[in-house]
Formats: C-alpha cells, sequence, structure tokens
C-alpha cells in the first residue's frame, strides 16, 4: 500500500544547480480543475523523492564532511585562531550576501558554510573565555543533529513522543538536583530571560489569578525585587509583562556582590508603605559579571514572612548543584518556588537549553499559560493527554532542547558532570592565584564561581598613584586590548565597567579541556598586547 | 605563541567508555594555592585537546552516518512508516530513559540516537500532513548543522558577525516582499507566538511609551481586536503581557474565516463606548484552521482611521508573499506596521526561523525592549555597535534562525521558492476535486490556501439524514480514523472540531516533493482505515 511512490517513471536528467527543484512531469489537467480560475494548473503525479536525488545526498554528505573538519576537528584545536577579525563593513564585502532570482551550485552553497565557519568566533577554542556559554560538548552536538534533522515540535506527544518522555525525566532530574523531594514542574524554553518571565508571570498568577483574563489595568501596583546585580532580563521581563522598570525594586549587594537581606527587608517596607503590592523575590545565584551567589537560604526566610514568591535565577551557577564540593553555593534554593537554570552555559548542552522549574505540582503552569487551542489539544485523543506539555509554554511549536543534555547526561554521567564543574572552578582559581602573583594584575575579588575579574595595568601606569586619573586611564586599557585580541585572534575574553569600577577583564571558565596552561597563557597574553599601553 | 598544547605529553590509555573525560595529570598544588580552604586542588597542567581523542571524532562521525542513512535517506521515503507509534507507557519501558552516576559506552549513546530517531515522527516523510510544518529542506538542515556546531549567538557583532549580517539581508528581503519600499526593522526570534507578543509590546508602547517603566496600572484600559479565526497566541500573548484576555475583543469572521471589517467597527466603537483605549488590530493571513486571509487593506482603512497598530499575523500565509500567482491574498499587507512570518511553515527552513518585522525605522524595536547591559553592549567597543542586535530582541543569547533560510534562499533562489508555494497550492488544488469527487468525502469550503478541511462520511452514514444525531456520529469518525492511521504508521493528518462544525479532517500541503499521487493516497487511506466505522 506505501509503495506508490516507488513506480516512479525514469526521471529526466538533472542539473547540478536545479538539483533541489523535484522532478516535474506535466500531465494534463484533470477534468474536474478545469474551469476554477487556476489556469495553467500544474499537476505533478509523482516526484521523485528527494532522497532518491544523488546529489542532494552528496550535499549534505560534503556538508558533514566540511564540519567535521573545519568545526570539530580544527576550530576547537589550540593551534588556530578564536576569531577572524573583520568589521562589519569589510566582511560585507567578503561574503557573498545577496539573495537572487535564481539559484546556484551545491558547491556554491557549500562555500558559504566554509566562510560561515571560517568568520565565526571559534566558542569551542580552548581559548574562548568571553560568554557565559562556549562551544557545546560533542554527545551534545549529536544531539541537536539528531533533533535539528528529525525536527519534533513538542506540544503533543503525538508529535514528539520521545522528546516528551526525555523532558519529563531531564526535568526530574534537575528537581532532584535543587532538592524538590516531591517533585514539581517545568518546561524548557529559548533562553534563562524566558525562563525569569515564566517565574515572573506564574509569580503574578498565583497571586492574582484575575490577571489572566483583566490585565494589570485592574490590578494594584505591583512590586518585585532583585538585587543590583542580577542579569537585565529581570528589568525586560517587567517591562514586558506590563509591570514597569520602575516596579522592579533594586536591592543593594555587598562588597562580594551578593542580595543584602536587610536591604531586602527595607525595599520591602518601602513598597508596602507606598501602598504597591509586593510579590516576588528575584535571587541570582551566579550573577552574570561577579559570579555572586545570593543567599538563598537568607531570603527564603523573608519571601516565608512577607508571602512573596521566590525565584532562583540559577542560570549561570545551577551547575554548582552537580557538585558535592559546589553545591552549597546554593544552599536553600530547595525553598524556592521556581529557579530557572540553563545547561548550555556551564554544561555545555549547546544553545538554547534551558529549564524554568517549578515547585507547585497543582497544575499552576498550565492554568497560568494554556490556551487550550483545539486543534492541537484534541480532547478526545487516544492516549493520555497529560503527556501534551504544549499548553505550559507561551510558545507553540517548542524545540527538543532537552535531548541534547539527556544524550550527553547518558554518555557521560553525573559523575563526569561533577567533575567538570569541579575542574572549571579548580581552573578559576588557580588563574586567581595567577594574578595575585604577577605583576600588574589587580584582583576584584575573590571569585566564587568561575568568574574571575581582575584589571590589568600596564607598566607605564604601575607607578602612578591611585588617583581618579589613574582610573580614567585604566578604563582604557581593557578596551584597547580587547580590540589587540579580536584582531589578532589569539583569545577571547570579556571586559566591562560595573558601577564605579572601571573597565576591568570578566574570565569566565566552563571548559573541561582547558589546564592551567591554558590560564597562564591568557595571563601572558594579556600582558604581551598591553604592556606599551 | 599559540603552539603551547602541542607540547602535551603522551596521554595515559584511555578507555573507550571514558573518552570523554579528557586527560588528568596530577600535578603538585601551585604552592599559592595551599590553604586557602580548597582540598586536593586538582590541577590540570595540560589537557590533550578533546579533538586528539580519537573516541569523539569516531562518534560524532558514526552518528553523523547514522543521521544521513536514517533520517535523510530513510525517513523521508515513501515506502517507511509516518510514526512508530507507541503509547507513553509503553516508550517509556522501551527507552532507556533514566540518567544515572556513571556513564556508558559510545555505542550505547548511539543507540540511543537510533531509538529517539525510529520513534520520532518522520517530518520529513512525504506523507506527513499533520502540522503547519514538515521536516526541512536539506540546505536548511545544512544550515541548522552549521550554527549547532559553531554556537553563535546574536546579541553583538564581536560573538556573532556573520549571522549579524545575514540576519540583516534576509530580514531586508522579507521587509521587501511585503513591499516596504523603505524598509523598516525586525528580528528572530523563537516562534510565531513570540513575534506576535513583540507586535503587541510594540504597539503598546508606541501609543504609550511610559508604559516600560510604569506598567500597565498606570494605563487605562487597553484593548486589541482579532478575528475568533486567530491563533491563539494572540490571547497567551495578552495574559502575558498583562493586557488580560478579556481585552482582546474578538471579531467575527465570515463563512470562509475571514474578519469582518464591519464587525470589527462596531468591537471597536464598543471599546471606545466603555471608556477602553483601543490601540492594536491583529489580522491574520493564513489562519491555522482553515487557511483564511483576513481583508487586510480593507483593516487598514480602519487601523487609519482610529489610530490603531496594525499587525498581520502572516506566521503561515507570509510565504504566499513570494508568488506573483497569490501574492494577491495579503493585499495591503504593506500597509500594516508589523508582520510576523515564519519561514519554517511553508518554506520549509526548520524550526525554529520566524520573522517579525516592523515598518517602523526611528529604532523603536530597540527603544522598547533596551536594557543596555554593561556586560555585552559597551559603548567604547571599536567598532560600530549598531551591529550589535541584541538590545532590541528580549531574549539574551539568540540562535542564528536567519542562517538557515538564508543558506537555502541562496542555494534555491526566488525563483524555486516561488515555484513550490505555487506548486503546495496547486496540490491542495487537485486534493479539493478529488474530495468533491468522491464518494463520502465532504468539503467544509474551497479552501484559499493549502488547509484543505473536509470530513469523511463512512458508508453506514451515507444514508442517515442529516440531524444532529447524523453530525454527532460523525464527530466520532475523525479520531477514530486518526488513532488507526497512527497505530497504522501509514500517514499522519490533523482533525479538530470547529465552532459549531464536528471534527474534521485538516490536511496541510507544503512538501515541493509530494504529488497528485500522494494526494490521492490521502483520500484512498482515510476510506480504507474508515470504511468499516
Amino acid at each position: 500500500m506505501l509503495s506508490n511512490r516507488l513506480t516512479t517513471k525514469a526521471a529526466a536528467p538533472l542539473t547540478m544547480d536545479r538539483c533541489m527543484t523535484g522532478l516535474k512531469e506535466k500531465t494534463n489537467m484533470p477534468a474536474s480543475t478545469k474551469g476554477n480560475g487556476w489556469s495553467h494548473v500544474d499537476t505533478v503525479q509523482l516526484n521523485s523523492s528527494k532522497e532518491d536525488l544523488p546529489e542532494t545526498d552528496s550535499f549534505v554528505q560534503q556538508a558533514m564532511t566540511l564540519i567535521m573538519d573545519e568545526v570539530v576537528r580544527k576550530a576547537g584545536h589550540v593551534s588556530g585562531k578564536v576569531c577572524e577579525w573583520r568589521s562589519p563593513e569589510d566582511l560585507t564585502k567578503l561574503l557573498d550576501l545577496e539573495l537572487s532570482e535564481a539559484g546556484e551550485a551545491p558547491a556554491q552553497t557549500l562555500q558559504h558554510c566554509r566562510d560561515a565557519i571560517h568568520y565565526s568566533v571559534k566558542t569551542n577554542h580552548p581559548h574562548f573565555f568571553n560568554q557565559l556559554y562556549v562551544g557545546l560538548d560533542h554527545y551534545a552536538m549529536v544531539g541537536s543533529f539528531v533533533t535539528d534533522a528529525t525536527q519534533p515540535s513538542l506540544y503533543t506527544y503525538e508529535m514528539a513522543p520521545v522528546h516528551c518522555l526525555i523532558e519529563k525525566v531531564v526535568l526530574e532530574k534537575m528537581m532532584e538536583m535543587i532538592g524538590w523531594v516531591e517533585g514539581g514542574d517545568g518546561i524548557f524554553n529559548p533562553g534563562g530571560s524566558m525562563s525569569n518571565m515564566y517565574a515572573m508571570n506564574l509569580a503574578r498568577f498565583q497571586r492574582f489569578p484575575e490577571v489572566k483574563e483583566q490585565g494589570l489595568s485592574a490590578c494594584p501596583r505591583l512590586v518585585l525585587f532583585t538585587s543590583e546585580e542580577c542579569h537585565y532580563s529581570v528589568a525586560k521581563a517587567a517591562a514586558f509583562l506590563g509591570i514597569g522598570t520602575k516596579n522592579v525594586y533594586v536591592v543593594p549587594a555587598d562588597q562580594r556582590g551578593k542580595m543584602i537581606p536587610k536591604e531586602l527587608e527595607k525595599q520591602i517596607r518601602t513598597a508596602i508603605s507606598e501602598g504597591a503590592v509586593p510579590f516576588m523575590v528575584n535571587a541570582t545565584a551566579g550573577t552574570t559579571v561577579l559570579g555572586s551567589f545570593d543567599p538563598v537560604e537568607e531570603l527564603a526566610d523573608i519571601c516565608e514572612e512577607h508571602n512573596l514568591w521566590l525565584h532562583v535565577d540559577a542560570c549561570w551557577g545551577g551547575a554548582a548543584l552537580l557538585s558535592s564540593k559546589h553545591r552549597h553555593l546554593l544552599k536553600g534554593v530547595h525553598r524556592a518556588h521556581s529557579v530557572a537554570w540553563n545547561p548550555h552555559k556551564m554544561l555545555m548542552a549547546g544553545q538554547q537549553c534551558s529549564a524554568f522549574l517549578v515547585r507547585d505540582k497543582t497544575g499552576l503552569l498550565k492554568r497560568c499559560h494554556s490556551a487550550c487551542a483545539s486543534y492541537l489539544f484534541q480532547e478526545d485523543k487516544f492516549y493520555d493527554i497529560s503527556c501534551d506539555t504544549g499548553d505550559k509554554s507561551i510558545q507553540c511549536g517548542r524545540k527538543a532542547d532537552a535531548f541534547r543534555l539527556w544524550l550527553m547526561w547518558k554518555a557521560l554521567g553525573t559523575r563526569e558532570l561533577e567533575r567538570r564543574v569541579d575542574h572549571s572552578l579548580e581552573m578559576a582559581r588557580y588563574l586567581t592565584e595567577g594574578i595575585k602573583k604577577r605583576d600588574g594584575f589587580r584582583l576584584l575579588m575573590e571569585p566564587e564561581y568561575t568568574n574571575v575579574c581582575f584589571w590589568y595595568i600596564p607598566p607605564s601606569l604601575r607607578k602612578i598613584p591611585e588617583s581618579p586619573e589613574f582610573w580614567q586611564k585604566v578604563e582604557a586599557v581593557a578596551p584597547k586590548i580587547k580590540e589587540r585580541m579580536m584582531k589578532t585572534g589569539s583569545m577571547m575574553v570579556g571586559y566591562q565597567s560595573h558601577g564605579v569600577k572601571p573597565n576591568f577583564f570578566r574570565m569566565i571558565i566552563i571548559s573541561p579541556w582547558v589546564g592551567t596552561k591554558d590560564m597562564d597563557f591568557v595571563l601572558d597574553e594579556i600582558h604581551r598586547l598591553g604592556a606599551d599601553l
């Protein structure tokens, strides 16, 4: 019954540059379609399946070989460059960007792939320390190839049977790590900013369920609290959700970048005295710049007292939960109402692999977000529709992001993930000691995690007293060294100013394949690039 | 200078199941790290780069071969099954889901990939007609492999030089198709639901810029309008953005599923008379169930008159803009303030490839969403920071979704994309005529696009008069046939009830590789599966 396609007629010869267009056989228009205003109906009786086209097959094969050679083997090798910097103007000229009426030969398309790889940052290079992620683990990479090729979408079990089950298992494992012994609920979504939005919406809905229907114009002024060190997505979320950025009360942090509980209490009292309604506290476990951990246990006490939703943004720091040595950094996280955790960061599960986890087990997530679309979430299905997770989400189509994490976790085991986290923190420690020992390097603070923040003071400034003028000169150093390292392609390390602190380097250590020599290299290289400044 | 890793000492032999853990060399702890509370600092002088590990290389190679064989070659072939249905209970037993302390041998991990492919829906099978997308084009698939391997993130030009430029070119091309001769602005994001949220936030911000800071509690009640046939994400967006689902005024549609302009005017007057503030109309170009197109031109007139933001949700129907024969369906779209268009649907660019486009050229998108994070969007960079697109987004990390579309567009050319769109509409027309001709098949309405909606009436019901009882029996037919087709794996077609209309099939035709015989097959197969009901 399924073999009808196999009776295809012989195809006309294909030219290379049109190999993907399928084979047309013009047949007579069926009588019934005549005179319906569709002139020249070009009915295709039977196309050759694209899989029968050897050119297609060959293109995909060649592209896979290219990726294997240029990314998997070469790009991650320390002997190559981290980036091939070109200015926007120059790169526009180098790339053949224009989209045309006519197609092109597969060889040209392959060249575009080669160019895209060549001019992209080598995030899997051992000297890429620029962001809170690096190029992904190989098992995770294979996981992404599998889901990209098969294209599941996680609204229904029917459409993504394997991935609905896998997402559930991974979420449960993450909740176990958090310490929610009775489980909870959750969903993977495209990034930590989204997870923080979920948290805010859920906290609001739990307190004022009528918001979903009535909107905020029927509500009192709602206020949430976060530390000055939090991720900028908290402000974005408040704007997007109609809460308003001014209703995000910013709590001062201590010298180490941790929210000060007493200051939080003060802010809560202020909000109440203004007639506003506090509803949520956002604690950060692993801040973006300093890698600090808010004191979750103490914040949980305050939230309990004031009946506030406690969300822990552990997008960056969540990985410490895998380490028996370092999980104390998140002490009290099991008391949170919700947690955001991005395994695409420290665990290298590939972008985007972001879990939003919620302790509630009464279906709050679904009640808050459901819209009950009849074309997807039919009630008369022949299987257990509790497996249809789509109505928990604010998305419709949703990628199978949990699979990459699951696959690498299966391959490596929890113990190896733990070893990797420990290794990264060890390297951060080693680098810190190096900074302390070397002339011209100044640590901002002892790191708790793998963010190592420091200034480089070029020899010309080392004798100058620490006046405002001195710091003004230091401010110009990091951007200049950054420009040089980008143009050399020798490594990538981020920099920024932060509060009153002028521009400094922020090293992020993630990869389990970097060692002490790589740490030494970073300091040597910064000195090499900046010694004349 | 970069060759230090090459001086690595010989590695200890690796066992197969631990090949990914890297090589450790325990060295003496550096003096300076002693006594700092970090016991057993396990400094790794130099890891062998993971690329040096032949097992890793071999695993990735084997996985690529597996994907080539099982997905690219086999899964898309008509002789195979569309799905290997297992109940959630059975599939849980079949898959080895549990995450353990220990890792496993690569061969086992490869088996997980094989299982995931085997039990996943074959979205690239020619008889998959279940959703508004199908498995992606091969060029797009290769594009996703490239970006998955290289892991760009689109916040800054520094981190994604190639992809910042490509996104811009693709957005410009799409705006050209819409007819915005003076261009505009835009951003790719994870799905059409997100795009509709962007539209709603932008429309609100443009009218009440103070919302970003103050929130909605300081605003009058805002109301938007959409037809009863719109996508459910409009309601989700209104809930999420704090507007409230009750402030989405639902405008009746005509028999063909198109918003009735006079009814829209009535609703606007109603809202105003209630003291609410209308701010936006959401028009749908290609509705989810019926594939209907709202009369954009007439709605644009009304929006102009009432100073309302016109958003066109063309996620599904936007592809018609590529066809000179069918672009009339979106007549007036150039007058919209914003457009959502998902090339991962009709154009097969792979999930998720969703563009949000806005006609404004004054930087509204960025003003509305920016948070100016100092660690990403430094003002003292050495290149043109207008290339840093991240602050237009509500995400932080953002995948390079435009690349897949760009790559396939380069390969195929605009003309071939047009041919594909035309082909899908031709096949929908052919199927429609087949439905009309056959006994027991009843069309809901003439399709405008490639959604073909119809009932199958089994022989046992064909003589019964069209009473409520008759329709009650028809209601049970589609779910039963759907169950049988899933369990047979012969094809996948969606069904739903819709308003007063009992369960019917909704065929979606997308792939350029399906022909008239596939259309005939669908009707034959439905009859074969349901003739005894």
